[in-house]
């Protein structure tokens, strides 16, 4: 075991703070890798303040790790010191149920091991410790390559806000020419817009703000529909292939349901809470879906990974410090962010 | 035109009573039936007291039709003088577009003419009448063949009931071995069962009820499972390959999307009402789906009608004169029937 420096709470109501954790000593099939930057989800904030329930503490958040391999076990042999790697939501599955054995691991049927606030199968009695580290140690089969060409800083959301609209897109089939919407323009939201432009579909941005339409465009949106213009959104009517849904929080969903298309799906990434009522007859007329989709598995974020790579495409984030976190968690509690802030790890080093 | 009897609602707080009618004089493609038996469906009754908006009075109300065919337009090849033959929702659609080209009649994007309470394309403003009447004038294309050796009577509710719970059967593609839930037990449910169980699945009924749960058992269902008993719930959370819901009104969900298993789908076809709120995390965890359905296209409906006389299913009905009518109505009401009620058209005749 090795101890190492971290950020982490003690408490739901309690600032994040250094803490000192241990991470275990490397095993035949795990990877040591040195943290040089790490995203900031809002699921980070959701688990240190215990919003879903079952937060253990000390809880020491992060799941967007980029770094560099410093320690290979004796049996790794697909990784080498000083290869640049990332790790994203989950660090082990059981390899054995169905779910794993379609590379679904984040659906793993005994229960995923989740970066952190996850049993640790390592450490008994204590729970995983995430990415606000300078370092963590990992099984090979849950580190990926992080392509050398892009911004090192600004792949770390890849890892979660990335793989989490990238899956969806791909497990739907979204292909050339399809209308796309996306709704929400958030650390989710503006990696759809990205992915679904790079897949080459018609982008539509969705939101209430004008701004945010005109951020999208830049971002690669095609088109931009103020959801409150009850005239546009009826001459979008019934046009739509597809639709993300990055919303983080329940809302109605009846306006969205109706711009899908005969048999469309709109997809649900964002709302880990309950919606609001939807009329059954807006799904009825129309055989249309509504489907929930989570992360992805680690063969899919490989492959996204690699997309990223050739197309050159990251997250447009904000570089903070570690001791910068507590002031970087107000301002995305108040959407104060584009799109996602990246903490650089030589910050908690030094 | 011709004048002919028929049972109708003048008004939405009205009791059904006799009426004259006009049919069309039948065209170079209308196949004109004798009406011997109709179904009457729970739409029926929302139509005619104006439940769901836009009913056009008088209301003929039926759409569950079995008739013989008595006179054939010029250019009708396909069917003969005294064929037993079915119509079911649809009487006509566009032909040309998108949905209609996919066999999809019922979302035709211009609009499909239902069988009753729609603008009728021959008489100028009028509306379509139903089935509640001794003879029908109707395109060829939209014509059922329905097979000789199942009965009669009881094949009148397969047009409706029969086609909205097969459709998603077929287009979810359930197969032999799957665990298929059926929620409600009601005149959709109880063709759900039927034709589950004809497809090789292990059917569930899903009941509040256990008197209803042994009748399910006696129409085919293998396992009966009551949702008001938390425990029982449990054991089969997250086992389930596929649930057709039924329940006609809104209802809480989070119980049903609980029992899919990953990338499962539950379908609704009867709430045509706004749903209780759902839990977005239901669907997120498992990737799981909500998807509608709406009866089914004409080729699907003889695909269906087909399958029912290879495997002799027709519907559990009870048998009424059309004088009947209002009483069966409070009945449906009341959800007191097994499993729908048929009128013996001869009753108006006489």
């Amino acid at each position: 075991m090795t101890t190492i420096k971290a950020y982490g709470a003690t408490e739901a109501s309690a600032d994040l703070k250094p803490l000192d954790i241990e991470r275990r000593t490397v095993g035949q099939k795990d990877i040591k890798i040195d943290i040089t930057y790490c995203g900031v989800c809002h699921s980070d904030i959701h688990t240190v303040r215990n919003d879903w329930g079952g937060s253990q503490y000390p809880v020491v958040p992060g799941h967007e790790i980029i770094g560099l391999v410093t320690e290979l076990g004796t049996e790794v042999s697909n990784f080498n010191v000083g290869d640049l790697v990332g790790v994203g939501c989950l660090v082990d599955s059981c390899h054995n149920c169905s779910a794993c054995d379609q590379d679904l691991e984040q659906f793993c049927e005994k229960g995923a091991t989740f970066t952190y606030n996850s049993p640790d199968k390592h450490i008994k009695g204590k729970q995983t410790y995430g990415g606000y580290a300078t370092s963590v140690v990992v099984d090979e089969q849950f580190v990926l390559k992080v392509p050398e060409n892009i911004d090192h800083a600004a792949a770390a959301p890849l890892l979660c806000a990335g793989i989490t609209t990238w899956s969806p897109l791909r497990h739907w089939n979204v292909k050339k020419g399809d209308k796309v919407g996306i709704v929400g323009l958030g650390g989710l939201g503006h990696m759809g817009v990205k992915f679904a432009h790079a897949l080459g579909a018609h982008v539509v941005m969705i939101t209430t703000s004008s701004d945010k339409g005109k951020d999208a465009k830049a971002l690669g949106a095609d088109e931009v529909l103020l959801s409150k213009n009850q005239e546009e959104m009826n001459s979008h009517q019934g046009t739509f292939d597809f639709i993300l849904n990055t919303i983080p929080v329940g809302h109605e969903m009846d306006p969205y349901i109706a711009l899908l298309k005969l048999d469309a799906t709109m997809v649900l990434v964002g709302a880990v809470e309950p919606l609001k009522p939807f009329h059954g007859g807006g799904i009825i007329m129309g055989r249309k879906r509504i489907a929930g989709s989570l992360i992805g598995g680690i063969k899919e974020t490989q492959e996204m990974l690699d997309f990223c790579g050739e197309h050159d495409i990251v997250s447009d984030i904000e570089l903070i410090n570690m001791q910068d976190i507590n002031n970087a968690y107000d301002r995305i509690t108040k959407s104060d962010v584009k799109y996602r802030f990246v903490i650089d790890m030589k910050s908690l080093k030094n």
